[in-house]
């Protein structure tokens, strides 16, 4: 196949532009089959129309269904909030769309596992946007594990720390509203170092964890106060399937903390770390290496035999946390036009999912909980 | 104004990608009054039309006339090789257009002083591409010198360092041929880190240096060997009208170091520091604070307060080497907008010329070597 | 008083080296007013003549009551395994001896109670060798919390992570000996971040965590394979008196890394970050300055004016891992000459301890466990 | 031999501390066959006396002559001024002692060249305490060099920054004077740079230069004002025999940089990088290793398989400035003892004086001026 393929697009907030730059960028950058035509932006706000305009879109809805319902849309990327995820993506898929899910991929995982169930229906392609596995020292990361470069996993540790809802008076966004985000810092960011877990160091099965809301009321953006319902903070421990164990910790309280997605593995023949703050480097240690001169190195991720960099610049030119998006938006471009799966798929948001479900559960019982198997 | 300006664009390698890019970028993160509209591109191969199709340009040429007599071209952007700059953007200037030029802006300093004579005669928009003032980090590195936080100056060392070219087998591209590049490092990296001591350290007044070609000999693409005559590594010393002292060195034999454009100030109250190969970085050091809590501050250049930053994304997600194109880009849409000129103009394109001249002869003869004045 | 202080020092290994060089050192450097005096040296082994000889010891035997029984001995050091502490600690107090003992204070809390006990009884000084307080980064960071640069306490987070018992060929040395050693990394590494957490986070409440043994079977020194009994790696949530949450790991097998002695903590106004790795360092983000200077300080603690400094070098120049012995040798020769205690005492040994006791048995349970209170 | 030899040390200050601690750590540490025995310091002032009684000198004295004339001393260690080492090494050669001379070797050439012809003839042990060669990552970085590494020679740049006087009130110490110390930065840190530069890169040729006085008048200690006649800064390029370029920078003036004592050595092979404020690491890249995994690697110089560290803690525990003179100590009382030779020898100090002349002289001509060669 080649061509264009409709992109309708549901979300126009920050995401929204995320994606939108990323399906341009993934059309001219790697020059796919298959190009991405910007056909529809839905939005519930009437400001979706000059996000059309500004960003390049063919149209602009406030009503989601007729994304759904245009012939020229081949696939719907969902980047509204969670609360919405399933019935648009079951929609989609039904309708026969291929489906891009922001993350996580539901309110819950009775939510995913039918979004898996109609994702299978269909046939048609499913991902879930976890971008940081295209972060290209991420990528690289995974490759190093599968040239068997770390051995047996004894430790993942992971953090994601941010300190942008330290202030109280930041106002109940909707990322704060348990009704439309299911969760605070679980579902936004342990979902995504829960999915390097799953892409990196193996299967969880069982946590205990504890959370903390530290700022019990905040205002809401249309005014009137509101009781926060969603942890600012969650830290857990984990059994991996394999042996090893884990801990993982999410935050908006980290003080200095911007975008501090860490997290490191450690193995019987060496180990592996990166910090979303220095995006560009995977550090890798390698105790088979004589004695002397082993020690920690620093791979800056840019040269042309690393993931994804020969379609951007030259060996020292650095990307940044857009391309992640547009790296994916090109596998799904050209996975699109060859008929292959694009990983993260639907089963690995759902794998995510019964994770953070178990991780809830554990925070609220104070008690070990085993993670539900996914089939 | 507002609508759509016409870019003429010559060149289409790696800098013709970025520009393309920075021009298409800037049009929608800016969102500025006038837009680019990607009018002609020009290459002498016939590749030209392939990427033009590819990158978006209405239209292709291998004649660079064509583009400076198009009525809706309204910027001529230069990023062919060094000895086209002059004829091309005198050309371009008497045309009435706008003339954005890759650095260096010319062979020597001849050049470019009538290239600021044409520009002046014109009356039109003038800058050189020296993207790296629009590094974020860099242009807040200037800010806080402007607040007064550095104070009186001492010292200045800047490195250019890359290895790109330490294998014998890498072919004599344009970049290593005298005829075209006019220099090696000098005009290539040198330009660079003396335009950034411009914009951060002062005038400097006198030079003394030493240069090397440590591969004499290589392959031409066309095929045939021939004699290296551009240098590969050079080192100057300097001495600042303000009574600092500097140095700097370029090359593309330090193993190891991709895209390390690097430099620090010393001053009287403060030193800064910052290195490309970590571009959301800036360091800076206090010496007017508490004595026992001193210390290299690691500003990460990321908050909607940072330049430009605030166009992007959000706190903790980097950008990378092509915005710096972008924001440069931006300017130059906004400041034709508004009738102003955007610094480098080529009278910094000429300042920073005057002192490569004199750091070439400096090499050459082994001898201190005053620098021209500008005027 | 001045004069000398004579030492019995019991335990002639590792620690007994690092014990000799801090009173000798601390002597010199410090000159404090009881200048230490190498009166006995005490091991099991006969090997201790010998270590006597070299060290500068006056004496050397191979019964510990002969140290206490010995009038010129003032001070008993106890650098013996874990499982002596509680009775020559009980002993050497009883004879009216100052007394300096090793961590973890004892084999479990009962132990350590009534060790406290005995020190109250005596009245004489006491004080746990969790000599990491005396990393002068440290003492700064304490500094610096009690200046209230963090306000409120929302994280700590700690990390002690070494690698050499990865490979199986270690032999069961005493420290992985259960009678000895009591526990595995809980007495040896947890107790030092749990020492440093109830020295800068706060009080622990409870706790939940899991342990691993990685390796079950070893070669003892003196031959013959033996089961492993006690843990190669733990890692624990906990809850703070505060409100805080926190979570530590504590391993020996995090390939690559040495003598990760790592912490966090995330206030209110700020941040610090420590890393033995990288002992001279102290991190410090304060979110109180403007905006766009704000940024993780890596403050040099190296100067003058920081804790136990000036008392070494001058700025710039590293003192290592040894100085932290000499830095608590000296402040209990300037304490006994005034008659002050010296934290952390055999309370501070307490409570940690209790901590330690929650974390095995939340271990190995599979529970919250709460942490018992030290009065 | 075994037992022990006389140590007569003429300077009791800054250095004079650092030598005693070494000897006495050196003679513990390394257990060598001839222990150093303190047997008498001098200095001018009559604190000398006092000093001796603190740091457990047998005897102490105001006149060299006395130490040179003691039959129980038998290695003169001088760290008095610079202005001093010429009369009393030779002094102490021809009365049959070893010499250990602090750095700078001479005032100039001239006295070293005397100094080395004293040490001929004398067939005496003489070295010169370039401590930093001892510094075990330095010494990790010339073995890496033997072991062929790096291969050929490129570049050598090298740092040594300092801020202790940019303060126009700190006074004329004897460390600026120029009747005492002879030079300013060039003596005191370019001696250090160029003595590693002659270890690690090779033998400088030419040099150009130019240095600065950036405070012209200062307090003198003992009262009254005086002109500051010794530089503050000086930097300079290099040419060596192999064909590599490099330059040199010592300066006071570097606001924030505390000991930076900084140097990279790019080769055909690779890279290795040390700055002394991180003092236990060494970088290195080595670009024979396959591309993906290529990266500047931070060897943590701490196991028991690097220089000197098996004598001190276990790997992960850092020593420190001090440990620098310990290492020299060590090697001169196993030298002694089998009749070898210590690098950096008077030769040694010879070579690196007639770089600093040349310096010197660049400087004060605005020439590229000839190193001399030592024969």
């Amino acid at each position: 196949m080649t061509g264009t393929v409709g992109i309708g697009m549901i979300g126009a907030r920050f995401m929204g532009k995320a994606h939108t730059n990323a399906w341009r960028q993934a059309s001219i950058f790697f020059d796919p089959p298959l190009k991405a035509r910007l056909r529809v932006v839905c939005a519930r706000s009437p400001r979706v129309h000059e996000f059309a305009r500004r960003w390049g879109w063919e149209k602009s809805t406030t009503d989601w269904r007729e994304v759904i319902e245009d012939p020229e849309v081949h696939i719907v990327d969902i980047c509204s909030p969670n609360n919405t995820h399933h019935d648009i993506a079951i929609a989609a898929l039904e309708a026969g769309k291929a489906v891009c899910c922001e993350k996580p991929l539901a309110m819950n995982s009775e939510e995913a596992r039918r979004m898996v169930e109609a994702a299978r229906r269909s046939g048609k392609l499913h991902t879930v946007w976890f971008n940081y596995r295209r972060v290209p020292a991420i990528a690289l990361a995974r490759q190093l594990i599968e040239e068997g470069r770390i051995g047996r996993v004894y430790h993942f540790r992971a953090l994601y720390l941010q300190d942008w809802t330290m202030d109280p008076a930041v106002p109940l966004v909707w990322r704060m509203d348990k009704q439309v985000a299911g969760s605070g810092v679980t579902g936004d960011l342990h979902s995504h170092i829960v999915d390097l877990s799953n892409y990196l160091a193996g299967e969880i099965e069982s946590v205990a964890g504890v959370s903390r809301i530290f700022v019990s009321e905040r205002e809401r953006p249309e005014g009137g106060r509101a009781r926060v319902e969603i942890e600012d903070a969650s830290v857990f421990l984990c059994q991996y399937a394999n042996g090893a164990i884990g801990h993982f910790e999410a935050t908006r309280f980290a003080n200095g903390r911007k975008n501090g997605n860490i997290f490191e593995i450690n193995g019987e023949y060496g180990s592996l770390y990166f910090n979303l703050e220095d995006m560009s480097r995977l550090w890798y240690f390698d105790s088979r290496e004589p004695k002397h001169i082993q020690g920690w190195k620093r791979i800056s991720v840019w040269e042309e035999v690393h993931p994804y960099m020969n379609r951007w610049w030259v060996p020292g030119c650095a990307i940044g946390y857009e391309h992640t998006f547009a790296n994916q938006a090109a596998d799904v471009l050209f996975a699109l036009a060859e008929g292959k799966p694009v990983p993260p798929t639907f089963e690995d948001g759902l794998k995510c999912q019964l994770v953070l479900d178990a991780v809830l559960e554990a925070c609220q019982t104070g008690q070990w909980v085993k993670v539900k198997k996914a089939e």
